[in-house]
């Protein structure tokens, strides 16, 4: 069959030098941007997100103050202002990032909310705003432990003292404070803290008195996000300074704080998997606008190192609890899997940055698995509850110590940085969905909603109806397109998915008349208003099996959906024994949609049976095949749930891995 | 075949009440012991243990006294003395039981040095017990990181000050310097030390100021020794009051040091590894010297629990990097083992007092793997460098991050427990290798040398020749016997050994016909005096299968041979890639003894190919069966040495556990 006139890969697509309409959020662009995409404008109007971003907005966002309230942020801040007295509380010296990770979540919260909205948000964000106004030094320093433990002390110890790292925070509520509601009061703290670090850090010869970075990166893609709302060049120069000086042994050379070697000679992630991912983040950004192409290729295989070989299926990255870091190539444990909600987090970050530096969809294929799985099992359903630790099993018997890397969710934390950290996501998870250029529209994420783009000055806008991930169709519509100007829709076709039927008017096409090349489906034409393009996504369930050097998953499958990662937990399975249960690759996979069931899920029913183990007496290894053959067993019902979904019911096992025989 | 009647297993062996001889060392029991079995007295004369005991003679020990002055532990105690000016020097609370269990190493090798033996160790002890007493308060109380660091804070910080664990490895040494030398200066030390810490602890309304307990086990096995050295009834009451103090929330309830549930309630060892297995050592004792059959119980239950689900095939102990803990039941990783040397030893110790208590084989039977794997894989071979944890795995491009825990051996550790743990425990070994009681002798690890015991007051001596591990003939003659009375000489067959034989003068019986009880082969007979029985145990090697709720190894075959587990190096594999090799399980396996290398072994070859891993891209994980079947590969020669001679080459990857398909 020849292939469809209207199917047409475009084979290269423009940068978009200039920004039509007003994206607003992370990584808007700056003027001089050499990326390959620029974001789009997306409403996000219903279905699985929606839902999701509901409870960040009615339950999680507005807990917020209470909780930073209580556990002592708050009154650091009046306490270093003088309105209130006492010491400073906090176990971490980063605990004013907390406030100002919440104030950016708020923020964007803000810029969404219908202006009738009468929810005291708006009262509660300035209020603490004014806090964080409060307690700023004359010459622009802010940090209520350093300011309050460690007089005098500052930028004394850049390894563990996460200044800059707060001031990040700071900064990116700043922006988001002052592209949500217009107004400067944050954002000048923001500028006179920037200038401030502006005046101390430098190279040696510059002046200025440190030749520095901080442990922590942040402070880097903050600086370049302050660049593109301000415009001024001094802080994308900051942020290529402090990105530059890594790993030339100013933090004593540890991989942990990203100091062991320079991004630009690195071969594989490494260290504490937040602070690679920052970094990386603004290596990014610093590509995007500068136009390196030395940062842009050490970015590019960078990720793949990591996706290669130390991601989870989960799209959760960090093998280790002692370091939280990376471990080595294909050392992706389960039960101690670390897989930090802030990984996610960071990941989505990068990846997204990556999207658009690149326009190729393998990063936002990432960023789908990660934002279904890893990112989204870090908060319950209800919006209260987290996890900091994102573990792929829960043995039967498992002994849970407690504390943030609990296994069990908790309320808050006393290291409580991915609680805003996913709430600042889920508020702005709007500018990760969707990209534009000269030459069209790309869709990175479906979602029900309008997508908005401009092409060069002309404005495209196409809508989207879908219950996906718990069905594959998506249905979109060209709302308001050029009459007379073909341009390309281009759709991306996720890395998991086998097959899929795309309708355009009366044709239809599937995966072998309308091939996708390097993860799009490009559609190019010249489009009417009401033009229906509607895409069937197989969601089939599929047994998933990793790469043989992956030891802790050997012998096991996954059952993944679209793009969701399947798990057996105990609530499902009365009486536990899942680490007993053996999953046969023969049966069936039976989808059932679940209404009741977590807020709505599809399950996945497999068959399997209970493992029978002979009494092996007190040593349990023994000759090789020599074990009692297994007695036939009675079939059992294995019933999957989506692994976001998991710890949401009772505390028990749970498991993602299911061996096979 | 009729049962020969020379093999009559004994079907209960009374208790020795009292000792005859003058067995020294670790566990030696109180008048009214209530243990099945008596130590006996060992002479190691050659053969593997003794090249192992020459090293740590003629290097380890020897090296003690300079490295504890360059970390700064001896002169911590000079400036208590006031000999000497400056700071406590060292990272942690502990570091005076470095000292200790150095002088209590060198105390065990004394008692073994001939009399014109003229070498500095002597002096270095005496001069060493000098500084320690002069450290000593009035009071008896000792602890320099307490005296220099924290004046009059004594027993404030219980959970994490590690004053009574140093007190314990005060008294240890003490013990051993009192019986090697005869000498009474340390014991003085300890005694009042002891008494001391008498006077402070005790149970709400015995008059005295604390109820409490240290955060790390140690003080109430030393406790019980001096009991048994000094007669003196009060420490051993105060070693019962510490043990039954334990999970009672005294150090908050927490798990890492004990304090979650009492021990006689507890269901499966937790927590930190050495913290537990220090503890049950105690509880042992206890039951021992007491005949407490709760205590009793608990322990036997808690042997069983680590055994059967939380204990590597090495013997090593404990799962997890950041709490140094138990990991949860069958979760046993590889490249992130912890296995603390120092758990190991613990793990023997205990064991040791567990064989004794209830004159059951397994004990020894565990005690032997720890031995000769993950015990012994502590030290090198040249007895300079140190393993503080011992993983089973160690992957092609592996980050090593340095420090304590590092997968590559150091010169000495911060936390510098493990290395003289090792020089202690092989100072002292011929304590652990058999027992006796009013029936006989029972051998429990086979060494060439003399075992000495005695049936009541007539003395029975046998001696033994062998080249075990790397050979399975020992080759036992009677030396001393009563003429007319008969005893039962016990040999234990490995819980690893299928196949034996044992010749008797001219009779030779198999397992068919001379079978073990127990794990023991009994000969109870009317001995002569040159009367030789020859036992050849098999000596073949052997795939081992784990239990499957061992995930971390499903798949995967070890290979062992007799006690010893082996693993690849990347040093017999040129050019590494041991991540990508499978083990053939139908090949033969080939026994090579390499008298040139790592101080002669004997290495085990194996058949096995390269596996063939098709690119996948930038995801790792991919639909169950669609990988491409792997192109026939030449095969490969896979070359295993013994475990417990890794990393003595080259830096490099290992592994233990090998996949089969």
């Amino acid at each position: 069959m020849p292939r469809p006139r209207s199917v047409v890969p475009s084979s290269t697509s423009s940068a978009s030098s200039e920004q039509g309409g007003t994206p607003m959020g992370p990584v808007r662009q700056g003027p001089g941007a050499k990326a390959e995409l620029a974001p789009a404008t997306v409403e996000v109007r219903g279905g699985f997100w929606e839902t999701r971003r509901e409870v960040n907005a009615r339950t999680s966002i507005p807990q917020g103050p209470g909780l930073l309230e209580s556990a002592g942020n708050l009154r650091n801040l009046r306490v270093v202002a003088g309105t209130a007295e006492g010491e400073f509380q906090g176990a971490y010296p980063f605990v004013d990032s907390d406030v100002y990770k919440w104030l950016e979540a708020a923020s964007w919260q803000l810029a969404q909310q219908a202006p009738e909205d009468d929810s005291p948000l708006a009262a509660d964000v300035e209020r603490i705003v004014s806090l964080v106004a409060g307690a700023q030094q004359p010459d622009g320093y802010l940090n209520t432990w350093f300011q309050l433990l460690k007089g005098g002390e500052r930028y004394r110890d850049l390894r563990w003292g996460h200044e800059l790292y707060c001031a990040g925070h700071l900064i990116q509520a700043a922006v988001a404070h002052h592209r949500a509601t217009g107004r400067d009061e944050l954002l000048d703290v923001a500028v006179k803290f920037a200038d401030h670090i502006d005046s101390v850090f430098g190279l040696p010869g510059s002046g200025k008195p440190i030749d520095g970075v901080d442990g922590h990166p942040e402070v880097e893609t903050a600086l370049v996000e302050l660049y593109r709302e301000t415009g001024e060049r001094r802080y994308l120069d900051l942020a290529g300074y402090f990105v530059d000086r890594f790993g030339h042994g100013l933090l004593g050379g540890e991989a942990y704080c990203q100091d062991r070697v320079p991004l630009r000679e690195a071969t594989t992630v490494e260290g504490h998997a937040v602070r690679q991912l920052y970094l990386l983040a603004a290596a990014a950004d610093l590509a995007t606008e500068t136009g390196e192409a030395g940062l842009r290729t050490a970015a590019e295989r960078l990720w793949a190192a990591m996706t290669t070989s130390k991601t989870h299926i989960t799209g959760g990255l960090g093998a280790h609890h002692d370091e939280e870091d990376f471990g080595d190539p294909y050392e992706l444990p389960n039960e101690r899997a670390y897989c930090e909600t802030c990984a996610a987090i960071a990941s989505i970050q990068w990846s997204w940055r990556m999207a658009l530096l690149t326009g190729e969809a393998r990063y936002s294929d990432l960023i789908e698995r990660t934002l279904y799985n890893g990112f989204l099992a870090g908060v319950s359903l209800d919006g209260e509850r987290w996890l900091y630790v994102n573990p792929l099993q829960v043995r039967d018997g498992h002994t849970d110590t407690g504390g943030d890397q609990s296994a069990r969710r908790t309320r808050w934390f006393r290291c409580a940085c991915c609680p805003p950290n996913v709430m600042r996501l889920l508020a702005s998870l709007e500018h990760y969905l969707a990209s534009h250029d000269t030459g069209g529209l790309q869709i990175h994420q479906y979602v029900t909603g309008r997508y908005t783009g401009d092409l060069g000055g002309t404005p495209v806008m196409v809508s989207a109806e879908t219950d996906y991930p718990w069905h594959g169709t998506i249905a979109l519509t060209v709302e308001e397109t050029p009459a007379d100007r073909p341009w390309t829709l281009s759709l991306r076709i996720p890395q998991w998915c086998g097959a899929y039927r795309v309708r355009s008017g009366d044709t239809v096409y599937d995966q072998t008349d309308a091939p996708v090349t390097d993860g799009w489906l490009r559609l190019e034409r010249t489009w009417a208003p009401g033009d229906r393009v509607v895409l069937e996504l197989d969601l089939e369930p599929r047994l998933t099996a990793a790469d043989p050097r992956v030891d802790a998953v050997r012998g096991c499958v996954a059952i993944e959906r679209g793009p969701l990662v399947y798990c057996l937990e105990e609530a499902d399975h009365p009486g536990g024994g899942l680490d007993d249960m053996v999953l046969d690759t023969t049966g069936p996979l039976a989808v059932k949609h679940r209404p009741d069931l977590l807020g709505g899920v599809t399950t996945v029913v497999a068959a399997g049976h209970r493992r029978h183990i002979a009494d092996a007496g007190w040593w349990p290894y023994r000759t090789a095949g020599t074990a009692d053959a297994p007695p036939a067993d009675a079939p059992l019902e294995l019933t999957a749930i989506p692994y976001y979904a998991w710890a949401n019911r009772q505390d028990g096992s749970m498991r993602v891995w299911l061996p096979t025989s």
